[in-house]
């Protein structure tokens, strides 16, 4: 019965087709979003119990739709209940980052070609400070305004003059030239690029507004993984609601807590303190800085990409910290606990095999197996922003609580020959090099 | 002093830039070319002496420059000496496959930023029959029109509007992405793409023409490889001409024969006759179907690119036959052979490592380690084209001919530790998968 739950999630997961079929703004596309409302990272969180990276990007989402004028009165606003928060995976929305959405803000919006699911992401705002990192100040402010007032109309109506931009095409081949699709997207943002400019060219002639929108795209080099969120969850989404699966349809932490949702466990979510990425640190910062994991980003690898294909990404390994023989681990950990190979999403490096389609939280719970993530690592303090990146996995507690709760008090056998340790995720099997070996010890889980 | 003139050639070579500055007519820019001239891959054949496949190429050529009606009347000229023939890489232009370059041809125009020096290959026709490939029928024709008279001057102007288009960087970048810049040029083509697209929106608005150029490209994964051959030639070229050197400066196989030549020997050709490149054949063809390697792209791998770089592109491996053991030996084979590594062209997957660069032909004939090229494979009969991909060798006694002449009959010693057997490039040395199994025995040298 529960090989033939997982065949229903695995058929249901690789029949998703993401479009790319606009750019809106947020109200218009999800419509439980009030104004006073701001979606970040799962799992849900409130002011009181936020972290303060996290209230760095609240306090900016507030100022940039006019909730607030500063960042103080935002957060004494949110404090008297105000402003209300809530995870965007709830809200058919998805946020990278500390980042966030407000009904203003424009979205990417994708749909399921297969069954008509739609999810969304903000846009990626490029290299220097942004709010995705939780850094706002006012050329923050007027970028996001540029975004609303000039790009977003523009590219949606590049995008609707292409008939929509098949994402699943343009995944595919990026995997060939060097992307995993989340923390690498250099070819696949270069493909949606000569998209869009074919789009924009049957557009009304404004060269410099459009060359502006090219040039821009082209020095944002993550551009793309706006789009691969949604991809990624309408994925995992198609997989939601089986009776007594346990596949990963839900997976965020919010820079204090991780949070899972699992497909036959409805809309709740089973958390635990979320660790902080071991990686590399930009010169000048220590692990003492850097931020727990924060983003929806994790829903990528419980897809089955980033990390889990990390061997399709070799110019990515330095800059998370990463070894060859690491991605070859990753990939081979995420195929344990995957319900099989993907069809579309294919390594060449790996002889052609397909991507590790979704994670079965029984098989975490039974082999300590954990989702390996590759993430932005963000600095504790607001207004800083990214100062690294490397590796994290979600604490193994969150699978537990989470196969209890949907087993009505199933408690896994634990395995003789392969003892957990106190670690969640012993660094030793991270197979990070030597410039790790200052990373904070993994937290240790009940 | 052999190191020392190893060492200016491999100075010059790395400090070679290529940029692209337009696309103009061949006769323009190649003040050699008068209008009965036909170039062809190096080195120099006679009609009397030509392969049929080039011939093919040669008499296609011959029609789209009005100087035949037909095939039969343009094979009747060029026996009777009314059309005249030479190499492309002894005219400052680059011809790769069976295709040619006539007075009217547009040529893509590559300047070398550190010389000054320029060098020229046509546009890539992209799928189907091509005059690249030895075909020529009414739509290969109408192609290349279309190229003369709307494609050429669009992008032409398109490039200049950006101020020409580095080379450099994107041969760079596409290292990381998946390309190895010989047979695999998605990356590249993309990152080609989208300057055109910038330089599009600054021209006067003519939406559907630009759309046709954008999706012409988009659909020719292999557009970029026009400027590598001319960025691979600047490269060798920059090497040339100095005294006792024995960097190979010019290397082409035309079908029938494959030649080389050295930095201190002049533009003397080294000549002996071509092997066929083993491989993956097409379906319904097989290894007798298939012509001696051709075409000057066979500088790519002396520029230290294409196989020599193997493992930067996986994509690649099954489409000719190659293992991922066999690309990383082919690449250490090019590291014995190499001046050094490159600054800027470099390969994640070998940790970074920089780009082989040069093949030294003394260590050729000291070591018995042979460049291999992977190369497209044509039907020996002309009009069929491409049948496969695969890898060849130039024969080893290219080689010992060039260093006799150039250190006045210099005699190599020959290694006792590895016999070269009666083979210049044993099967086994290639690395290729068992469907290799039926391929033809390589060509015994003397």
């Amino acid at each position: 019965m529960l090989s033939d739950v997982n065949d229903i999630a695995y058929r249901r997961m690789i029949a998703s087709h993401p479009v790319l079929t606009g750019v809106r703004p947020a109200h218009e596309v999800l419509p439980g979003l009030r104004r006073n409302l701001i979606l970040h990272a799962a799992p849900p969180a409130t002011w009181q119990t936020m972290s303060e990276t996290m209230r760095g990007g609240m306090t900016g989402a507030a100022m940039f739709e006019g909730l607030a004028s500063s960042a103080a009165e935002a957060a004494a606003m949110a404090a008297a209940g105000q402003i209300e928060f809530a995870a965007a995976q709830d809200h058919g929305a998805m946020a990278g980052g500390v980042g966030s959405i407000t009904a203003s803000l424009p979205v990417m919006v994708i749909e399921d070609r297969s069954n008509g699911n739609i999810a969304t992401h903000f846009l990626m705002e490029g290299l220097g400070k942004t709010l995705v990192a939780g850094a706002c100040d006012a050329e923050v402010l007027a970028r996001l305004a540029w975004f609303r007032d000039t790009l977003a109309p523009l590219l949606d109506a590049a995008i609707r003059a292409v008939g929509g931009i098949d994402l699943r095409t343009i995944m595919a081949e990026a995997l060939t030239q060097g992307d995993e699709l989340h923390n690498r997207n250099r070819a696949a943002t270069n493909m949606l690029l000569n998209r869009l400019a074919v789009g924009l060219l049957g557009l009304p002639a404004d060269p410099s507004t459009h060359r502006r929108a090219l040039d821009f795209i082209a020095a944002t080099p993550q551009f793309f993984v706006g789009t691969v969120l949604p991809a990624a969850k309408l994925m995992l989404r198609a997989a939601h609601g089986i009776p007594g699966c346990a596949v990963v349809t839900g997976i965020g932490a919010n820079g204090r807590d991780c949070g899972i949702q699992l497909s036959g466990t409805g809309n709740r979510w089973f958390t635990a303190p979320a660790e902080v990425p071991r990686g590399i640190l930009q010169p000048g910062f220590s692990v003492v800085d850097a931020a727990p994991a924060c983003g929806d980003s994790l829903c990528v690898e419980a897809a089955g990409l980033g990390a889990a294909v990390l061997p399709a990404a070799p110019a990515l390994w330095p800059a998370i910290g990463a070894t060859a023989e690491g991605a070859i681990r990753y990939h081979a950990d995420a195929q344990t606990l995957a319900l099989g190979e993907h069809p579309h999403y294919r390594i060449p490096a790996l002889g052609g095999r397909g991507a590790p389609v979704g994670v079965d939280a029984r098989r975490v719970v039974a082999t300590w197996t954990l989702p390996v993530i590759d993430i932005m690592i963000g600095h504790r303090q607001p207004g800083i922003g990214m100062i690294g990146m490397g590796l994290v996995s979600p604490p193994l507690t969150c699978f537990q609580q989470a196969v209890a709760a949907l087993d009505g008090g199933y408690c896994p056998q634990l395995p003789d020959s392969d003892p957990p340790g106190a670690s969640a995720v012993p660094v030793s099997k991270l197979g990070l090099d030597s410039r790790m070996a200052d990373a904070r010890p993994a937290t240790t889980v009940a």
